[in-house]
């Protein structure tokens, strides 16, 4: 391991991040936390270079993103954030002046949505940077939001817009050259998920059903239409799209497939109209309506006809939550 | 990927490892606990391979270093383990034999110490396999042992056997080879480490400092002593060996710092010894004095004759925890 060894590492740069005497100032075998009175709610997704983000996306959005998609899984299930721990498997390429940088980009973050760092483990590895985040957060006792509680007779609803992460990965890869502001929305959409926190914990008792879309917004309903057994229409017309991301020829179809937009589907009885109305414009946060449940199963998306749409791709998957 | 899907995989695979309602059947964006009474510890250690296990290692023995390591860190806080989460960054060679083997080691681990899934993810990766644990477990508020509560005048203690594991990745990697049984027993102690979980349990307030042995005891030890701000001396000549090692020729230099062990190294009062006497009977499980402590810092080992060994490489270092 080039420049600072792995206590110096700790010491350094992990240990200013531990700010709850909970971690033990990660001078120990790990973290111990009260019990508290909320239930914990825990998340796990690893991040891998070259497949989750690219080999020069920055250090700290790669950092970031590999904390965010953690947090977007705690707002899904309407949980207050609270702690993270990172594995940090690293090839010899990973020098200090790139690790700094990514300690910047968690210490940014760590004020933003209010967590800190809890523990973890750096490894050395002769392969690419993976970066394995576990998530913890707190809700009141029962009250998690899950995929299962969606009835027939429901809104769908979406957060922020959709399409815009998988139109910043055209963007990375040369696939697509919008204008420059533009380009650079939709690649920070890539790189920079949003998680909605807030809007999660508002959702508590108010969605029956909810969950993040990472893998793309027919794929990520799939799992609500089978988990609470309901079918599941979309209206494609209705579907959020950035400014950045309407000109774009598939437009349509990113926003339906596309992944990494980790905005929060989630179903509601129609009676919560106004309620979630009022969210959006408290949060400053778009929810839109964009399709219904019936009795039934599956996922269909209509035209601006009311025909079905056929999908080749229903969405990529690269992780299971 | 080849073979079964993702969600397959995780319906067939996983989902049965999952026992805990909390697991939500690995069916949401995370699992949900109760808060309980007990203090919350969480461990997070990664393996990658070719650096912590060989390529050629079994699938099953692989999946259970993975999950012990984290058992092993829980044991050294005191902890009763509950659950664990698992990140698989997984090559395209990991097909479904690899996993279903995998899936084996977990279950049977599962029986062993009492634990049970709780989530994950599972990720391709164009690198090497790398596995990604998290673990929890229980501690009565305020009584996880840590590393920094060892005074002056103490003994220093230490589990089982020691420089077994070095000795068996020796073996395997062709550098020695001994009689049949002592290579297979030692290559065991490499694959399989037997986290002391009932040892940490039993240690809760008796044991002033703990930790487990996973970089080589030296460095180990030099925890304890720097976060006690204690000295500590090590006899060369009490150091647990096993009948499989102690023939070898280095077998006292790898004790003192080979890796991998898992044992714990504790401190105690010296009017503590009827005590732990009687635990290692109860535990069949042998716990021998290796050392004190004094007042200063850092770790000395004392040969037969009472002078210092001097040590080229104090440990190795694979890992924060």
């Amino acid at each position: 391991m080039a420049g600072r060894g792995e206590f110096d590492l700790i010491a350094e740069l992990f240990a200013p991040l531990a700010t709850d005497p909970a971690a033990l100032g990660l001078l120990d075998d790990g973290a111990v936390l009260p019990a508290g009175t909320d239930d914990l709610v825990v998340v796990k997704d690893a991040l891998v270079e070259g497949v989750h983000f690219l080999a020069d996306d920055p250090p700290a959005t790669v950092a970031q993103k590999a904390l965010r998609v953690n947090l977007s899984d705690l707002a899904a299930m309407g949980a207050r954030a609270t702690h993270y721990l990172v594995a940090l498997v690293r090839p010899a390429r990973i020098d200090d002046a790139w690790l700094d940088a990514m300690v910047v980009g968690l210490n940014a973050d760590q004020a933003t949505y209010g967590v800190s760092l809890l523990g973890g483990d750096t490894v050395a590895t002769p392969g690419p940077l993976v970066l394995s985040v576990t998530a913890l957060g707190r809700v009141p006792p029962g009250a998690a939001l899950t995929r299962a509680g969606a009835g027939p007779g429901e809104d769908v609803w979406v957060s922020g817009t959709l399409g815009d992460a998988a139109m910043g990965l055209a963007v990375l890869r040369g696939g697509w050259a919008p204008p420059e502001d533009d380009a650079a929305a939709l690649v920070n959409r890539y790189r920079l998920p949003q998680p909605r926190l807030a809007l999660g914990e508002a959702l508590r008792g108010v969605a029956t059903a909810c969950q993040d879309v990472s893998d793309g917004l027919v794929q990520d309903l799939g799992h609500i239409a089978r988990h609470s057994a309901v079918a599941i229409t979309v209206e494609a017309s209705a579907l959020p799209l950035s400014d950045a991301a309407r000109d774009a020829p598939d437009a349509r179809t990113k926003a339906l497939t596309g992944g990494d937009d980790y905005e929060l589907a989630f179903t509601a009885p129609l009676d919560r109209r106004l309620q979630i109305g009022g969210l959006a414009r408290a949060l400053a946060l778009p929810l839109t309506r964009i399709g219904r449940t019936a009795t039934g199963g599956g996922v269909v998306v209509l035209d601006a006809a009311g025909a079905p749409l056929s999908l080749d791709q229903c969405g990529w998957s690269h992780g299971w939550n």
